[in-house]
């Protein structure tokens, strides 16, 4: 196993400690619990959003902690849910008497877990919503889901629905935002590479030296299909094709993410751009903005997924708002 | 070879292709160079930015082009020095009447095409100036170098230099502050494993499953010894010991970036920011600003470098202009 790691049982507390003297301006980390909070928590009569999951999908979800983003972000060990008294505690640290949305990723772990802590929250009479995040074309049910996987196309949500809040937007409207950013964005990603588990100590799977496998899941869940490596231009193909077939997308604009899983160089992304936007103006639709890097990681995974959110009006508006984290800054 | 491509012969031109459609906000190509200009340029009356080198490095150069950085990007292929043409194109482009700086990372190919593209503006009356960065404190003299590396502290460079620029400095004034943060900017990096140029198909060295190598280059290089792989902490120590055996810094206010080489999960990252800032607490040395990221890459990489700018307040109110590139955005 290569990696700059300490003692692999700590390496996400070392983490977060590494992110709280990074950005101090940004975030600090509640005691005693893997938690990150905005430094000025709980921003007062804003509603406040909490997001989370296993940690390893960096700069998910702490990186995005800031103002017109998340308030909060629960960090469980890699690959595995956080508990439902660390959501809890989020909760309780950024609500500002406006209520909480929670931004919850279709896993099962991560639904039960964070459906605990609404109910615990509301024991103590503080408002709580949720949205659960499917944007994963690549199979139905898997591993550690049913229904779709949540992966890259969460990042979306946590942009817009966390610019509406900052306008000012009920829980209510929030989560009816993050709710239509979530009906209208799809994604698919593939691998070329394994990764390992630091506690694990080696791979989970294995793939061979011309070997990749598309749909694979962001904790290394199987896919649809393993396949000799193809050009980039074709695996594009089959990604766009497999998200373009879920939704109708015609005439209209869309927002694209090309998403690094962690160890893919940034040119290689920009290679996959380059097919999804010439496909996009092909079939006629319009690209209105394009993020392109490691927003969703799997460790040091090599591969990419691609996600496209059809976008209306109020999207656009959201999605073009001042954004202020550690991992996404918009003037 | 695993890799997200088509024709390795053609990586440089279809990512740049990538970057266009993704950010044309923000750049556009040169038609028939590779090199990338901000979408506005030429800038009139402002002092213009030109930095470049070999691809492979990305962001490193192209994603720093943009409002408070450079202005022009030149990329040659992979690890390969842009020929002289290319940059005087890229003068030519950006030029806005105010002169042009050229910044240069210390290899002896970058050293001669860039002050011949120099003496080419000459002749046509272009006012150009260049300054060459050489941060990197592993080696003295190397295999494409004499005297130190230029590696990570470079973006350091375009930040601050590119501040001044916009500032409306002349061109004497922002060559001045460009050699002030080449003065006090020290870097050094290790690597976890090798990497693969395209068109090789294979590494250009190796590393055995439980090495690493200290010092090593951003193109591969050899750097000062192979080890076993120690943990993150003793690693850091010695980076940041030769980097502070190098300059002064003493009672100094620091910028501090950890760099990511490509492949490197942002979590082992952080946790070596921990080691830097508790290591800097330690000695006096007062940390204003953290990068942590992947700024000056070699393709799939995996290892990290720390870079430590010693700030005065000049350098500090330049470090903190806005900023808006499609790789660095600060509000």
């Amino acid at each position: 196993m290569k990696k700059l790691i300490n003692n692999p049982e700590f390496v996400v507390e070392e983490m977060l400690e590494g992110v709280v003297k990074a950005h101090p301006k940004y975030v600090r980390k509640l005691e005693g619990f893997n938690v990150l909070v905005r430094t000025n928590s709980p921003v007062q009569g804003k509603v406040a959003l909490v997001s989370g999951g296993g940690s390893g999908h960096e700069p998910s979800h702490g990186g995005f902690v800031g103002k017109g983003m998340l308030d909060g972000a629960v960090a469980g060990a890699v690959f595995t849910s956080p508990t439902p008294d660390q959501v809890f505690e989020a909760v309780k640290a950024v609500n500002g008497g406006a209520g909480v949305l929670l931004v919850v990723k279709n896993y099962t772990g991560d639904i039960m877990n964070f459906e605990m802590a609404a109910e615990m929250a509301a024991m103590e009479d503080i408002q709580v919503a949720s949205v659960v995040v499917n944007d994963d074309v690549a199979v139905e049910n898997s591993t550690w889901t049913t229904g779709r996987r949540g992966i890259a196309g969460t990042v979306f949500v946590h942009k817009i629905a966390g610019a509406a809040a900052e306008a000012g937007k009920s829980l209510e409207e929030v989560k009816a935002v993050a709710e239509k950013v979530i009906a209208n964005v799809r994604s698919m990603g593939m691998s070329l590479t394994p990764c390992t588990v630091p506690a694990a100590g080696k791979p989970s799977f294995e793939l061979a030296e011309n070997e990749m496998e598309m749909g694979l899941g962001i904790h290394g869940e199987p896919g649809t299909f393993r396949d000799v490596i193809k050009p980039a231009d074709e695996i594009v193909e089959h990604l766009v094709d497999k998200i373009l077939a879920d939704i109708d997308y015609n005439g209209s604009e869309v927002a694209v993410m090309i998403n690094g899983l962690g160890g893919t160089p940034l040119m290689e992304l920009y290679i996959m751009n380059r097919k999804v936007s010439s496909m996009l103006e092909e079939k006629g639709i319009k690209v209105y903005k394009t993020l392109v890097g490691n927003y969703m990681t799997s460790l040091e995974m090599a591969g990419g997924s691609v996600s496209i959110l059809k976008l209306d009006d109020e999207l656009k508006e959201l999605l073009d708002a001042t954004a202020d984290t550690p991992a996404f800054v918009q003037l």
